[in-house]
Formats: structure tokens, sequence, C-alpha cells
């Protein structure tokens, strides 16, 4: 706890964070509000012209009849698959393992809805379509989260995804879409939004991840769906009297950020590429398919931990503020690029891999 | 609905309302972080320096052992009340029929958690001891609002409350405070909020109302019962992992507006007499007991309305936004004072009077 503390400590005090946006201060909303006249209505629990044109401008990135902000996605996804359990009078959705419904929620899904999750396929690779193919009829919903981010951010391909899409029409099984890094994988499929979404029923997005944002999602669906996702807000005590906060800031980041999430993904190859050149380094996948992507160091924390405050206090370039470490002695880590990649100088970040690769190839 | 908004319309171009704390557009939260450094971070999914020291300093204003902040009052009570009922193993609960968790949250205590409400007295009055002490003891908490809104702010006797506190805790039945206004009730009683608070085993007070922030809300009570408040917290999709917009708003309004509730309240005694010196205008109560009360005029909107648009125009004071009707063709409107009244010149304030009750004379 304290060596990992001080890792932490020591990336801070680098000038050049290999991930992300730059520090979540309080700056991020001050920005997004400084353009905006302060007469500017909020919001009145979901109503209101700022609140509603946004909703409009993300359906129609979407591509899907209406939208309609939440506080968090962890409320969205649940309300969705309420919707669609209802829908089907089953209770039983199918997802990854690594969901962040079974993972990151004390089982809300299970508490809040009594609703039972199939998992699907193994923890270390993405769903199968014949995985898909063999779930029962009684299944209400499917959720695809892209990019699967507990693996790298891997992604299916794009045929696979029109193979499941027709497959659950066909079954009468909701397709949701988990799409907190949605805009990550537009550059690699070479779709728009809206042609990604058409082959899923209901879609979610995030505006704190890729985008950078302070919090806030999006459900997007048909009429009917959105109209019952309002009714589950207010009962989940997510219908805020002002949500302003959080679309402001979401919209101001998105028309920022939306377009560079090619130059992004480009950037996260060109590292990875980099992080490979070293002695007993792999990235997951080995070649990004999207921002995003994971680090394994075959090195226990404890050697490897040294090495990395060394290389931050030479090169003030931050690799990452944490480490984790699996049974057998491998370090592990996650990078998303965003803004903060293309500040580092490009001799300065050579310097910082090949200074990394000497030290790893001695140890 | 258009001679309403015309209502709406009139009041928005008045110079002087009567109520509130002024609009509620975005200056609000720029106000609220203007004399901050940029610099300071964000809380994470609920940790970090300016929300746990928010909290700490919110559990001793309640004189309670931890506070939780959420983003809604809606969550925090459901949660609240949850807890209680897993503690007891009984799915019942009791509060007064127009509490905030049966007329305004769509059944979100019943849809999520299976919970049963038992309906403590009528809807024109407060709950009375009497009522309480016939409750079985199989109830696992019962929910005491203070003020109690839909009857204009009333409240019960301090006396009472306590021998409410008692009979509940020598029943093993939890009490819990819907203190959206808990703050606006302290005049009257004499006592610190913690004095009050001591009654009850949790307690939920609210950011937006009498205090003007954006939104958010404070859950309080044992550190046992803290906690459990997280992992629901979670489950609910309310651990966003920025709330800094509201609590930080929340504790800058909180500083400069809490102090002034016993001049809001002195106020509304003021002006409800003007009220009152009209023909077919009586206030609920008589004699507010806090800063807010409810306002009753005998007389059909169709004819009310037109009143008030030539009143409004003539002085620039502006009453109300809106108007209920009662189907004995009786009006009704809420008005909550803030800061906005003591703006109003009293000469004209008298001037707004004199001409309304002339109006109604001849009406």
């Amino acid at each position: 706890m304290s060596t990992l503390s001080s890792l932490a400590a020591a990336f801070r005090q680098t000038s050049y964070p290999v991930g992300g946006h730059g520090r979540r201060n309080i700056q991020i909303l001050k920005e997004a509000l400084d353009g905006l006249d302060g007469k500017l209505e909020s919001d009145i629990y979901g109503t209101g012209e700022s609140i509603e044109s946004f909703q409009a401008e993300m359906a129609a990135y979407l591509g899907k009849e209406k939208a309609v902000f939440f506080p968090s996605g962890t409320m969205a996804q649940q309300i969705a698959l309420r919707i669609w359990c209802d829908e089907k009078g089953s209770r039983k959705v199918a997802y990854h393992p690594l969901s962040h419904l079974e993972i990151h929620e004390e089982d809300g899904l299970k508490e809040l809805h009594q609703i039972e999750s199939i998992l699907l396929g193994e923890k270390d690779r993405l769903i199968r379509l014949d995985e898909i193919i063999e779930l029962k009829d009684d299944i209400a919903c499917l959720l695809i989260e892209l990019p699967q981010r507990e693996i790298g951010g891997d992604l299916p391909l794009f045929e696979e995804l029109v193979a499941i899409s027709a497959h659950c029409r066909a079954k009468g099984i909701m397709l949701h879409l988990d799409g907190a890094r949605l805009y990550e994988v537009l550059p690699y499929y070479q779709k728009t939004a809206a042609e990604l979404c058409t082959l899923f029923d209901s879609v979610y997005i995030s505006f704190y991840k890729g985008i950078g944002g302070i919090a806030g999602a999006i459900l997007a669906g048909d009429e009917a769906f959105t109209a019952k996702s309002k009714v589950w807000k207010r009962r989940y005590g997510g219908d805020l009297i002002s949500l302003y906060p959080y679309y402001l800031s979401a919209s101001y980041y998105f028309k920022q950020r939306e377009p560079k999430m090619g130059q992004y993904f480009e950037e996260a190859v060109e590292l990875a590429v980099l992080f490979n050149s070293c002695q007993h380094v792999t990235t997951l996948p080995r070649v990004p398919v999207t921002n995003m992507f994971h680090v394994h160091i075959a090195m226990p924390k404890e050697k490897l931990e040294p090495i990395l405050l060394e290389l931050y206090a030479e090169t003030s370039v931050g690799l990452i503020h944490y480490l984790r470490e699996s049974s057998e002695g491998i370090c592990s880590f996650e990078i998303s690029i965003g803004d903060a990649f293309a500040q580092i100088p490009k001799d300065r970040l050579k310097l910082t891999f090949e200074r990394l690769a000497a030290v790893l190839r001695e140890g």
C-alpha cells in the first residue's frame, strides 16, 4: 500500500503522463462553464432547452429515436436490462464474465431487480458467436461491451457483430450496447456511431472516459424504451432537479475530443510498439484496436516499482500510477490515450523507452 | 396550459419575486466555483479530501457518527429505509400519506425493494402520536418529515417528537428523519440540528431547497448504517466518479444561508400576515412555523389569473408562477422564503398587497 502510493506520488510529479487527458481537477468544470452565459437556465427534472437539445444531439449521433441523460452508466444499464426483462417477461440476461455489471456494481442488478446474469464465454477473451447461438430463448437481453475493457479493449470483427445482431433479432433477444467507450472503437471499425448502433436495440455511452468529462451517461433507444427509462430514472433517484454540471461539460468535451479518437487510436498503436520493444513486456492486445490497451510486465512488483520510480525521476515521463500483480508475479496496468500523449516531446518518449528497455534487459 | 405559462412568463418579467433565492441558472454554480482554485482535485468514487471533509462537517452538524453525500434524497431515503428493513427482517415502513416517497418517486420503494408503506394519519394534517402508538411491532422504520411540506410546512411540537422517539425506541422501530428542509425548522424549535437529530436514527438533508444549491443530499447515521448506505449507493449507480459540482456548491450555499434561516422564518410570518389581510385569502398554516407556507385563494383560476397578471405588470412584484386549482374552484400555491424577499422595497410590497386586497374585495 505504501509502495503503491509512492508510485502514485512519483507519477504525479512527472510532467508527461502517457495516458489520459490530464488531472481530474475542478478546472475541467470551470473551463466547460467559462464560455457559457451565467443566465443560461438550469434543467428542471430532465426538462428544459439545454438538456433536451443535448439529448436530441446524442440521439442523432447514435442514430436512435430518443436519448436520455443519466447521472451514471451503472443506473442507465441496469434500467435498460430491466426494461427488456419486463418486456419479455423473463429475468435473465447474458453478458461477459468481466462486465461492469458483474464486477463493479455490488450486484445491483440482482439486488434491485432479481435479474439473473448468464456469464458468456471466458474471462480472458471475447464472447464468441457460437456461444451466443447456444443461448436459450428465455434470455431477455444480451449485453455486448465495445471495447471489452477488462481484456485491454479488444473488439470482435464488425462482421461478427452483424451476425450476432441478426441472430438476436431472429431469436427475440434484445441486444444492448455497453458503449461506455463507444467513440473509441469507431476509428477501428471505420463506421459512424449510428452505423454501429443500428445493430443494437439500446445503447449506453459515457462522458468521463474517452471524452474526459465529469460524469454522466446517455441511454438511447426507441421512444417507448426511453419513456420507460425516465420512469425508472425517477425511481432510482436519478432524476435530479439539475444535471447541467454533467451534460454541459459532456457536451463541451464531446465536441473537443470525439473528433480526436482516430488520433488517440494511432497514438495507442505507436505506444504499444514502444512497450513491446522492451524485454519482459507485452501489450494486450499486441496491436491495440482502440485508444486503450493493457501492459503486462513479467516481473514482480517489488522489483518493477523501483525501476519505474527511477525512470520517472530521470525522464519526467509517467507511464502509470499503479501496478496490479498476479499470483504468478506478473505486473499489469491499463493505458488509455487522451490529450496528454501528444504533449510528450518525441525524443523524450524515445529516451524513456530506451532507458526502460535497458533496465529491463539487465533485470 | 397556455394561461398557466402566461402566468409563468409574467412572473419571470417581475423584478421582485417574493419567494426563493433567485433564478436557477448556471451562475449559481459559477459563483460557487469562482473562489476555488482550479487545481482542487475531484473526488473519486466517494473518496478524496474535499468530499470527506464536507461529509465530516455535515456529520458534526447533524450530531451523527458519519454522513454520506448522495446525488439525491430519493436515492438516499429509499436506501435508508431498505437498510432498516433488512436489519429488522421486515419489509414494512410507515410514513405520512403525502410523503415524497409516496407521491413523487414513481413507487421506487415498492418497485426496487418490495417494501410496503403503511400510510399514517390523514393527508391534511400531521401524523399524531396516538397513531404511532397503534403501529404494529413489525414496522421496521417510521419516517417523519420535518416540516411536512405538503401541508404548508407544518410542524409537531418538540415535546411530541420526543415522545414519538421514545416510543419508537421502546418498540424497536427505527426513526428516520426526512429533513430535506431541516435547517428551516430550527428557528421555530430553537434547537440545533444535532439536538433535533438525536431523536432520530438516520437523517437526510437536501441542499437545493432552503439552501439553494444545485442538487445533492446527505444521509447520516452511525458508522454501520452509513457503510451499508455506500454499498447501496453503488448498486443504485449513485456512486459517481465525481460529485463535486454538487457538494462544493452545497458547501458554499450552506455557509451562506444556513445562518439566515431565522430571518427567512420571520419574513415568512410577515408575508403571511399580508396575504391573510386580503379577503378570500388564507395561509396554511395561518402563522407559518418555518420559512414556507401555502396560500389558498377562494377564487377559480380563470378569475384569479388575470388579477395576478395585472398586479405583476403594475407592481413588478411576483407572487407566484403557477396556480393549482381544486375541484371546488379554490386556487393554491406554495411560498418558500429565501434571499429574494429582502430585496423587495417595503413600500412596494405594501402597495402590492393593498392593490391585491382592493381587487379581491371587488372580485
